[in-house]
């Protein structure tokens, strides 16, 4: 019998149901699973056979699990056998999912892997706050980019200053002012419409929404924290926010 | 009775199994359904209710439907009183899927709507031909534009040629040698890694992978047509291509 990869998943934005049919399927068969503990536990239930269930990644009173300890952790599941290994990552493996990094362990290992793409946060957070990130006239394109460098140094904005296009940031919520300042110095205008969005496929979704310049504040009024996906450009504004998003803090809403 | 939204539901890269299951729940609610005709005749099928069924998009003999019909059609088809209406695209509908001004349409008849992400294959096929658009060390981000601006012309990637960010362009294959140029122009070295990815979650699915100015003369000697995404940059040649992609053409394949 041939043996199966080790497979990469991506759990999708939160709920259990913005997860792929294909993702569902391979949780199900999975003999070992390798999950971050920010995965829905909706969606580590969905492995029902699986022998032993792994959770790394940041936890309240728990350092964050080094990624080379991951890439180990892996290894020694399939050499021990299990079939299939599964590692079940938040959003896409792919899109700042350090799948790659995993993905090249297992290369250099000698182990075959797969990749299952899930949605990312950086285009379903807008799409659930129905901002459309690319849209005729307003927005020919998109950049995604990490408010964190290498490191976890701050990665400056300045460069995006100028941009055409819709600006989504990932991992900035920490550095938010910091990364504010850098869009704003690099030319980005303070008046432009932009929105904070957490948890947006989950019940306890939040969004702040403010021109540019005022986000910051406006994000700690409300009391929003890590990990939330940041929107810049005039999309943030084209419609009004979902009216069943009770956390919503609107600087856009008419009247 | 509540009356449903309209659904602006994300059919992703094609294979039935990587539509979220969120989708495959709505279409199997749908009872009259609006798709594109390049999704997937299985996802299509799937929605087993509809009392009515409308294609639209290109086809062969056929000329696109303007986008005004196309939001014509959802708003008769409500009217009419089907419910739920579901408007199935091709990948996600906020991303380059015009589902944006779909939304505005029903918005300004005063009809309620909702977003049903899907996987983009802006993101997608680069996973399925196992390439991270973002590594560590590597990419710090993606770049999604069209190659094609609005009125069909060419989009000029002379600005994107100085970006640290990898570059995803969809709608590019039709003016493949004219975008690569535009972008060497604007700086970007003529080796970087770039690939052209067709159907990548159809069982038809194609590769093409070559050093930047070399993509266009190996994508003609493949005959690649439309639709395909480009990506450029050094995450491009990362790993090898998928072994099961018969389709491949891979100017960095080892050996």
């Amino acid at each position: 019998m041939t043996r199966e990869p080790v497979y990469l998943v991506g759990a999708g934005p939160g709920a259990p149901d913005l997860l792929t049919v294909r993702a569902a399927r391979v949780l199900a068969r999975a003999d070992a699973l390798l999950y971050d503990r920010l995965v829905h536990p909706d969606v580590v239930a969905l492995a029902t056979q699986a022998r032993v269930k792994v959770a790394v990644g940041k936890s309240p009173g728990a350092p964050k699990a080094a990624q080379e300890a991951i890439c180990a952790t892996l290894q020694a599941l399939w050499q021990a056998g299990y079939d299939p290994v599964v590692r079940l990552k938040g959003g896409d493996p792919f899109v700042f999912g350090r799948g790659g990094e995993e993905a090249a362990a297992l290369s250099a290992a000698g182990i075959p892997w797969e990749v299952v793409p899930g949605l990312s946060a950086a285009l379903a957070a807008p799409a659930l706050a129905h901002i459309p990130v690319t849209h005729r006239g307003v927005s020919p394109g998109v950049v995604i980019v990490s408010g964190t460098a290498a490191g976890g140094r701050l990665h400056s904005l300045a460069g995006e200053g100028q941009t055409p296009y819709t600006l989504v940031v990932l991992m900035g919520v920490a550095r938010l002012e910091a990364l504010v300042r850098s869009l704003i110095a690099g030319g980005k205008p303070p008046d432009t419409p932009a929105a904070l969005l957490a948890a947006m496929a989950w019940p306890e979704a939040r969004a702040v929404r403010a021109p540019l310049a005022e986000l910051p504040a406006a994000a700690r009024a409300a009391g929003m924290t890590a990990p939330a996906t940041l929107v810049v450009g005039p999309v943030a504004a084209l419609f009004p926010l979902p009216s069943d998003l009770r956390g919503a803090v609107d600087a856009f809403a008419p009247g």
